[in-house]
């Protein structure tokens, strides 16, 4: 079935409503920038506070400008009123400069919002997933950022076409897991709720850094390690986070079924609250 | 000493007098498209009909619709007259499409055609370069297109401000020896001539393509291989390729120094011929 056609979404370019960015903008000709995807939900861009943080964290690892809190929010004022449900995706570059991949400095970033209604507002629980051939390159450099380079995920992406899939897990060249195209990965045995640490690859996201701090502080064992998918087929329940669907537990990944939630009801509650 | 202000390029996308794309192009979003650089040299792109093959390649490799020779002509010609001297760069990106990583079918691709005129018309030689720190990271799916995820590049760019140091040379993961920041490389020793295979990161450039069937053709031995430091401290020459400056030989890397040439000269008449 085809999706329905997306609504149009409002973008502010610089603050200003622009739909359109300068062709030599180094984020279109290197991938030199950063982004994030929010939810917006009555209204309100969803855990605001970590996202700024996230994309400040992220800004820093790259040396590019972060704008200021204000400045974002006036971007979200003057996009107001927000739908009561939909999606927020800002966009930092390191804008235009001269021929070369050397950073101009200074630079003087673009900023992009762009805003879309989402229909979908509650997305399916009880997901299936496949476990992807390509496998995540190791750069440490990069690993835990929201950068613009997602090559990899477009090609993962591609891999299948079957609309009953969701989410398709990526491994690194070591065989090790990392995460999903889109989302987090975590799962559940007698010992606790486990993550793969992102030293080499993978985006650390606001909902799984959210979901490790209230875990923690609720008494869960948490831990971050490396994990093959024999770790998978053993474990009790696994889940993906991000930050548009919140936390989901995977059904059927493959072969392999789990019938029954375990803790996500839980964990959800958690993150929720 | 600052570089002189560069002058603005010509400009089109999709054949129109237009300075710039959606801000939802996936090329900006995700780094979903290719590019090529190109010298224009006497009014006319300088190895049009191996530039046009490896953006056929590229565009192959990621799914892409290449846009045709004639679409490319065309544009060519609308951007007439070129300058005497100067720079093409051609960006193809998978167009805009839903959010989401998944490629649009069919995409609308966009095509930019950028042209600057260059005063630097004769790239310095003997240059000077450097060891990176940054490694490269291991990625056959990628490897050898000239795609638009680019940061590593830009990062490894970034570790150098001194105007004297031309070009920083590159290791993998494992520390072999793959590429300068934005060239190939090539190094001499006694059995012939040796240039990094690019089974994992690195970007496959024309020059390189062109050099190794030219020094084929003449006779000369030429290997593809892995290679680490130490073969390069053993190397009787160093050089670098790149369609804007051709060959070039590396006159000094770190504390190493290479006085006199020992194959440029005849190498960059075999390229040139």
């Amino acid at each position: 079935m085809a999706p329905a056609a997306e609504v149009a979404p409002r973008i502010l370019v610089n603050g200003e409503a622009l739909g359109h960015v300068s062709a030599l903008d180094r984020g279109l000709g290197y991938g030199d920038g950063v982004f994030r995807t929010l939810r917006i939900e009555a209204g309100q861009p969803r855990w605001w506070d970590e996202h700024l943080a996230r994309l400040a964290e992220d800004c820093a690892r790259l040396r590019l400008d972060c704008p200021s809190r204000d400045t974002l929010e006036r971007d979200l004022s003057d996009l107001a009123p927000l739908p009561a449900w939909g999606v927020l995706r800002i966009t930092l570059t390191r804008g235009e400069g001269p021929r070369g991949y050397r950073p101009p400095f200074p630079a003087h970033g673009t900023r992009i919002l762009a805003c879309w209604p989402d229909p979908h507002a509650l997305p399916r629980d009880n997901i299936r997933a496949r476990v992807c051939d390509l496998r995540l390159a190791w750069q440490p450099a990069l690993a835990g950022i929201k950068h613009l380079n997602r090559l990899e995920q477009v090609m993962a992406r591609a891999e299948w076409e079957d609309a009953d899939i969701d989410e398709g897990i990526l491994l690194d060249r070591d065989g090790r897991i990392v995460c999903g195209v889109s989302s987090n990965l975590f799962f559940w045995r007698d010992d606790g709720l486990h993550t793969p640490a992102l030293r080499g690859c993978g985006v650390a996201g606001v909902t799984r850094g959210r979901l490790l701090r209230r875990a923690v502080s609720a008494g869960i064992a948490v831990r971050e390690g490396e994990y093959v998918l024999d770790d998978l087929w053993q474990a009790q329940e696994l889940m993906l986070t991000n930050s548009l669907t919140g936390l989901r537990r995977v059904a059927r990944l493959g072969e392999k079924i789990w019938e029954t939630p375990v803790v996500s009801p839980r964990l959800r509650e958690l993150l929720d609250a």
